[in-house]
């Protein structure tokens, strides 16, 4: 397989992005890959927020992944500000190929860049494989994540 | 008991946040409330960016509680923004009086008026009593919440 890089979400790449949301077992009622305009919308406010990475992976010119990566300072722990990892998507064709750990480590190293003390993310209690996977990369399953829909 | 105001935490604040985030059994050994330092530079980068609310509520001149609302643009769920609840803290002069429950109201009603889509929180889940408070204000454990420290 070609090279791969990790880069910036453009325009250009949010079909694609929207492809890889709803090619999911849980995305898949989710998402509507037929109407781009809300998520236009959403990657424009991303884009002029510093503390907001939205990135592709890109293999020979195809998305082929994409997590967001968001910078949250807080007081607690002497003033620590953590990272929050959401939205991790790899390619069907890439699955086992070792994306998904490239595209964390990348999460990870830009967290360090952003001088984050903390890397945090949740993972619906239905994707059994991704506790392992989780685990595997230094990840302590040691809270509950809760939501509210509004 | 007196009125109860949640407003924006300013400079004043944070000597009494950090004594709310030390008295706890996880934030005990994590804090340093004789050095108020590294706290002022995080509540300088929190108030300067418009997707923070860091509030204080306050009863009879008194700071009584505490959280931090992190607002989450994104493009999965149609572009859905989210919020994010984390550093919630209620005096302990003050448990059982309905404070935790004002708190995260205040926060869903946050949520709204910024159009989030979900609101969302972890709890370590070594806090046994969080799980029914947060279940009891409708909110669903359906994620497993990962951490790693940098």
């Amino acid at each position: 397989m070609g090279d791969l890089e990790v880069r910036p979400a453009t325009t250009e790449d949010v079909s694609a992005i929207v492809g890889l949301l709803a090619d999911d077992p849980l995305g898949v009622q989710r998402e509507t890959p037929d109407d781009l305009t809300p998520y236009l919308t959403a990657l424009n406010r991303l884009a002029a927020d510093p503390n907001q990475h939205l990135v592709v992976a890109v293999r020979e010119g195809h998305v082929v992944g994409t997590l967001q990566l968001t910078i949250v300072p807080g007081l607690s722990r002497r003033g620590a500000t953590r990272s929050i990892i959401e939205g991790v998507r790899v390619h069907a064709d890439e699955r086992g190929s070792g994306l998904g750990t490239q595209l964390i480590e990348w999460a990870i190293d830009a967290s360090r860049r952003e001088h984050c003390h903390l890397v945090q993310l949740t993972s619906d209690v239905t994707r059994t494989d991704a506790r392992r996977f989780y685990q595997r990369l230094g990840f302590t399953p040691s809270h509950v994540g809760f939501k509210l829909e509004l």
